[in-house]
């Protein structure tokens, strides 16, 4: 198969085209000029209005029967109205949410996909590709936005096994009088145990060497995801206190929650007369 | 190795040396003086009085040098006493937190181990035939206490991990207008995504027959291990939210929140008149 690609950072495009992944485009006209129709593509953005306006860019430049494949992770509503816009112009979409991250080019990445039947059909010697196996690791999910919505919900779920293994091993090694070999532990979990898994596995080569945390901040991001996961629980009103917990938690690590620490301290200060901590 | 087994419940020991996997003793006294000495005991019983019981029982039988491995959920202060308790006479006393549930059979028992390095060493053939490997799957994490510790921990992590991924599902299942397949979803989760875990494989095995949560009441019942997680937390001022609400949670599904969630009907319509659902 023969892959252009165009990236704003034409720096990146040299890079690609000089590791021969990719013949470069230096630009979405060219780009699109270069394909042979019915044109394939599949565009790999930030969500919001970068993703959005691309999209709007290409639905000026597409003919009828090109198919446009968001791997991204974009708010699965988002999707189904990008697809019903370009449906309207005869072009096909289908939403893919991509797992794996960046251990996905040498295991396979996990593609969970909508579309409709055919457009799926279509680009399956695509997803065979990438899957960490023709017959596995890739499944049609459902219409469009169900590969989108199954990806946040995948995030979603990742959010709360990931600070359940983090609050744990802060049990662990907080324990100062058993001082437990915490990489150890990660280690030996992997073998037998109720909880072993790739953040597991990821846990323990962490926490293999024991300078690694020293150089981390105690900050951590968010993207987007679980966001949506929350919303979504919302607006479904069905109940996901621990995928809400963990992305709570996350705004809290980022100093979301100075504020209301600071208020709750005055407000002991207040009616006990309790010492405050000063900055 | 030649194994003698004792169980208040006959028709268990009866089975058991039907099938020649042991001896059958018919009381502790029996048991104890039938083994060479110095003897090597195991021990799972169920945390709290039984096992205190039993202990007591074997401290009065059992003579200096003599070895007490605990391999049940014990509470780690429980097995810190009992330990120093032996000890005054003699005797040695290690506690292992063992993990793989009715699995561990075929796949080898994850093993964390708490105890004195000699005592450990003296075990370690049995540690070494019970885990996945001779190599692998059991550590000697610490001192007396370790052991039932770190399995505390570990079952506080599957808790919130198993909570995690049961919120997302729901948020699958839930979301009708999608009609997404969440036993595929689960089973493609295995390949490559970031979640892919041994209880994500149990979630896909009791997915497969779409019939099998029919029979299943919404109740999940909790047995010691998360509880005393949150207690740890609690005593060492150590925020573990997912783990405590994972808990929290299980306590819903028995009906514990029902009290509550009356009064709060009652309040919404003691101060807006708005309706409440009739038992």
């Amino acid at each position: 198969i023969h892959v252009l690609g165009f990236d704003a950072d034409h720096a990146t495009l040299d890079k690609l085209a000089g590791e021969q992944a990719i013949s470069p485009a230096f630009s979405l006209e060219e780009l699109v000029q270069a394909l042979p129709q019915p044109r394939v593509l599949w565009t790999m953005l930030p969500a919001g209005p970068i993703s959005q306006a691309t999209v709007d860019k290409l639905a000026s430049l597409l003919s009828q029967d090109d198919l446009l494949i968001d791997g991204a992770n974009a708010r699965y509503q988002d999707s189904q109205a990008r697809a019903a816009s370009l449906q309207s112009k005869g072009i096909q979409f289908i939403d893919v949410g991509v797992s794996g991250g960046i251990w996905g080019l040498q295991n396979g990445y996990c593609l969970m996909i909508g579309g409709s039947p055919s457009s799926v059909e279509r680009a399956s010697p695509y997803f065979q590709a990438l899957a960490p196996s023709a017959e596995q690791g890739w499944l049609h999910c459902g219409p469009v936005g169900a590969g989108h919505y199954t990806k946040m919900i995948h995030n979603g779920i990742e959010y709360g096994m990931m600070q359940a293994l983090a609050e744990g091993f802060a049990l662990l090694q907080n324990k100062k009088d058993l001082q437990l070999p915490v990489a150890d532990i990660a280690e030996l979990w992997q073998h037998g145990s109720v909880v072993r898994s790739w953040l597991l596995e990821l846990t323990a080569d962490a926490l293999a060497d024991p300078e690694n945390l020293d150089e981390i901040a105690p900050f951590v991001s968010d993207s987007g995801e679980g966001r949506w996961t929350v919303d979504a629980a919302v607006e479904q009103g069905v109940p996901a206190p621990v995928l809400s917990m963990a992305l709570m938690m996350r705004f809290a690590t980022q100093g979301k929650n100075d504020y209301a620490a600071k208020l709750l301290a005055a407000m002991r200060q207040g009616f006990g007369g309790h010492a405050v901590v000063k900055n």
